[in-house]
């Protein structure tokens, strides 16, 4: 399983790939982050995350793209460019099929360190670790890129068992085999 | 002077073109809504929505694209939808040299009716007026697309003026001819 994980931003948009199944021992086969002046128009910052995104599809060809979920109770002065470097993110995957999944920052968090509320520190100290780095990736948004990543890898599991337990209860509940 | 005006929404996205200069009767060339499922995923629906932008790019090449700006203080349930189709509208105009301009909800409404607080009605029928139309646009995210290329239109040549007006400014601020 093949996993980009991407921490969107407009200044800048973390981007980290992941390889392995739960369970298992992970791979980081890249990792990195897509940059935008501050200064360009913001049509143009946004066709430079789409190529940047379309740069590292092409090179990586996950298998799915994990994308933080974007709150708007965050910050209000950078929750709008976030809100629009996640949608040309989903927008990347979604156009060629790949499957989208969106995670939570405390999602994130608890998948990798076992608190949902850990912070940036943490969270860089327990990527390196899972996929044997040398030292943390700088800046955060790319060690936060991987552990979206690695947290998409690990719920996955979860999510398709439940998805499938859904699947059966519904199926159960509609005798009549309309959803069967 | 062509304009495609865009009121971005994921469920009902508005798009308008109108040509015309400022002083002058103004024609509507197209009006139109792209809609996408709600029960589709996110990343599906922006596909959705550039599709549809780009074929009314394809139709009616129009040389400025007005998006309206969203703001994060909205309805915290619908804005992350906005600004992800904004962003979408954005980047299919960048990506073909089109130059973006944004404009808030109180600037189209003050420019079309001569009040930033005129209801969806006033709008609606100040749009029919101004182009001449036999009704109102429906839905109103229509109409409204149709007012942000009016606002266009209108504010294009103030905002041209100003912007000529800094830059000799900042010229004879600056006598050592660094920005001359």
């Amino acid at each position: 399983m093949r996993v980009l994980g991407v921490d969107p931003g407009l200044t800048r948009c973390g981007v980290g790939v992941v390889e392995g199944v739960a369970g298992r021992p992970l791979t980081m086969l890249g990792v990195g982050v897509v940059r935008t002046p501050a200064d360009a128009e913001l049509g143009q910052r946004l066709v430079a995350v789409e190529q940047g995104i379309e740069r590292w599809l092409d090179e990586h060809r996950p298998e799915f793209v994990a994308v933080e979920r974007v709150f708007s109770q965050h910050n209000v002065r950078t929750v709008m460019g976030t809100a629009q470097a996640s949608a040309v993110a989903m927008l990347c995957a979604a156009r060629r099929g790949i499957p989208v999944a969106l995670h939570t920052p405390s999602e994130v968090k608890a998948a990798v360190t076992g608190s949902g509320r850990a912070d940036k520190a943490q969270v860089g100290a327990m990527v390196t670790r899972l996929l044997r780095l040398d030292a943390p990736p700088k800046p955060a948004d790319a060690a936060d890129a991987l552990a979206l990543a690695i947290c998409h890898i690990w719920r996955a599991p979860a999510q398709n068992r439940l998805q499938q337990a859904v699947a059966l209860h519904t199926a159960k509940a509609a005798p009549k085999g309309r959803l069967a």
